[in-house]
């Protein structure tokens, strides 16, 4: 994979500032607004069903989150999701805790089958559950899959036609054909509430700015990951470290997205 | 203008301590909360309908913000509007994406329509929209309004009966007579989410103790200025800035008001 | 008290990285989500009522806080409440503004008549209010209670059959036969939102490994109190503070529980 294209991503996200349109759980909501800010791009929060189709015609993303799903909001994802799909303004899904609750994973899935993806994200766990495979999920932590993670993630990408990217030490990246690997982050990403929300919301910001989403995420996840690790060097504790990884995503250039960026194409 | 009698203002919040109801947006509430503590007064977030009429009876200063507005929260700053009315309290409205779609325009104007607006505050696209110029407005950022901006907003402040407060690298308070520009803040202020919805809550603690709204608002925005000034000169980027900039206003004195502030009355 | 026995309860926290299902207020939930990490277990927040009794079966412990209560919520609660009653789920409820208003004093009333509460934790106010007591309280502040809060505490808890915790300067923990106060903490916990939050957090934590909630509350109080003064001494505000409160509850051994705890058994 050439690394200056994919580093070139960040450049256009400043450039073009994009809106990306949350519809998200009420947990992470400001961290994924100042992620967003810091990679380049404009955070909008919006989910009344009375605005969400005129909001999302602005953005250059949209990004589902079920953190903390109700009855209401998801009939807005299904109201803004369609306007995107109209528009071809892509949609990211976060089924946060798909295979814990029968409402994440129902809600899901209808997501899925109701709207056309673009990119769905999400841990082992949650991409097993809706892969259709044995997953793990207890809360909104995934506690594995059964079966090669790699071919579940690859089959099922293929068959629905998006790009899935399961996110972990190592973040798996596949539209069914192509498959791509990133090795960047940090275990302390692990140790704050919100790393996997906001890793889709630089994604978002990423996609708003190219066709190619599987390439969008990669950049999305390394540039993401590379903050991560700038940002733990110095850090006394996850608090700090969270600070330091908004600054460090803010900082960003993409000489350092180029020449970190840990990437493996199968 | 007296800056004598508005940093003063800073010293009677941390003596009185008024309570400030917000009904606000779930993006920035938690960073609501903290800058009012900061300032010197007490936050409370509640917008239950059963609830709110009982509340505001208590506070010195009502904020409504329509960053994630629904029908419901809506109807509840109906309500806590009317009994704030009622016994003359201030209310501050902060219209975030009017002009972006309908239903924050409409929602904005009704709001306008029904409730007695003590002090109306937004960026220029939002208060070009509620004033009736043409304005730009994507998501809750302004891109600006055609004309004369200082002139549409003393006109609006004049014919409507309030002040009216546009936020920028040059702020605009009027209530249509009086004009003050505040030129406080820093571009830091811009890098972060939540800055003009902090400036909203500061201003309700100022207004909570004095009966001047244009002395109250400048004063707040020229302390909250001040301090994001101060928290920039430290910070390594966004978000270690935010952090100062919550430090920074607790740490704010008086005399730092009186010297710091750069007001021109017009 | 053995502190021995006390601080193995963190060493149990961390190894079995116990769930902790909160059904809480939009503004200090983030935070609440990572001072439960930064205290070793796992948060969940959810509050459909199409999940809660899915999900908290797989809790260690339930928290239920109404600082931004409304109806549909409190029937979360309620039915989330009822099922860790049937399965010996341990539920502590934070009782935030009761006595503030109507709506909050009976939703309060009512989680504690339908659901066995195991740990009550208020500050005086909210706890004199539910105890029958002639108490204070504006927004979400006490402004003290008439009596005397060790006897009207001790009585209310024999009386209710639960543990209460009334937070202040010193907290106090009893069942109505035991009666422990805690020392621990700093002034500059009162400066920041959400410390009350963040404590019926890590009483979750605490109380998802032992049978003894006393014990538990205790444990947890002391050792968020711990955390705070450790914060305190490097802190150039409360936002800093903050930070670093986050890191050293992250960063805090059994054996600094251990010896910092300042506990005396009445």
């Amino acid at each position: 994979m050439d690394c200056k294209i994919m580093s070139e991503l960040l450049t256009y996200v400043r450039t073009k500032r994009p809106l990306v349109h949350h519809i998200t759980n009420y947990v992470t909501v400001n961290d994924c607004a100042n992620i967003t800010i810091s990679a380049g791009a404009a955070p909008v929060m919006a989910d009344a069903p009375e605005e969400v189709c005129e909001m999302v015609t602005f953005a250059g993303a949209l990004v589902l989150n079920i953190g903390t799903l109700n009855k209401e909001q998801v009939e807005s994802m299904l109201l803004a999701g369609g306007t995107a799909n109209d528009r071809h303004i892509p949609v990211i899904l976060d089924p946060v805790g798909a295979g814990a609750t029968c409402f994440r994973t129902e809600s899901a899935q209808r997501l899925l089958d109701e709207l056309k993806i673009t990119i769905l994200k999400g841990n082992a766990g949650e991409i097993g559950t809706l892969a259709g495979a044995e997953a793990r999920v207890r809360g909104v932590d995934s506690h594995g899959v059964n079966g090669d993670l790699l071919k579940i993630t690859k089959h099922f990408a293929n068959q629905a036609g998006m790009t899935v990217v399961v996110s972990g030490a190592t973040d798996i990246v596949t539209d069914g054909n192509r498959l791509i690997l990133v090795e960047n982050g940090h275990p302390m990403m692990g140790r704050i509430s919100g790393t996997g929300c906001m890793a889709a919301s630089v994604t978002g910001a990423f996609v708003s700015v190219t066709d190619d989403p599987v390439l969008a995420s990669a950049a999305a996840l390394a540039a993401f990951g590379i903050a991560g690790e700038k940002a733990a060097s110095g850090a006394r504790g996850p608090s700090s470290f969270k600070t330091a990884l908004f600054d460090e995503m803010a900082a960003l250039k993409s000489d350092d997205l180029a020449s970190g960026a840990r990437i493996r194409v199968k």
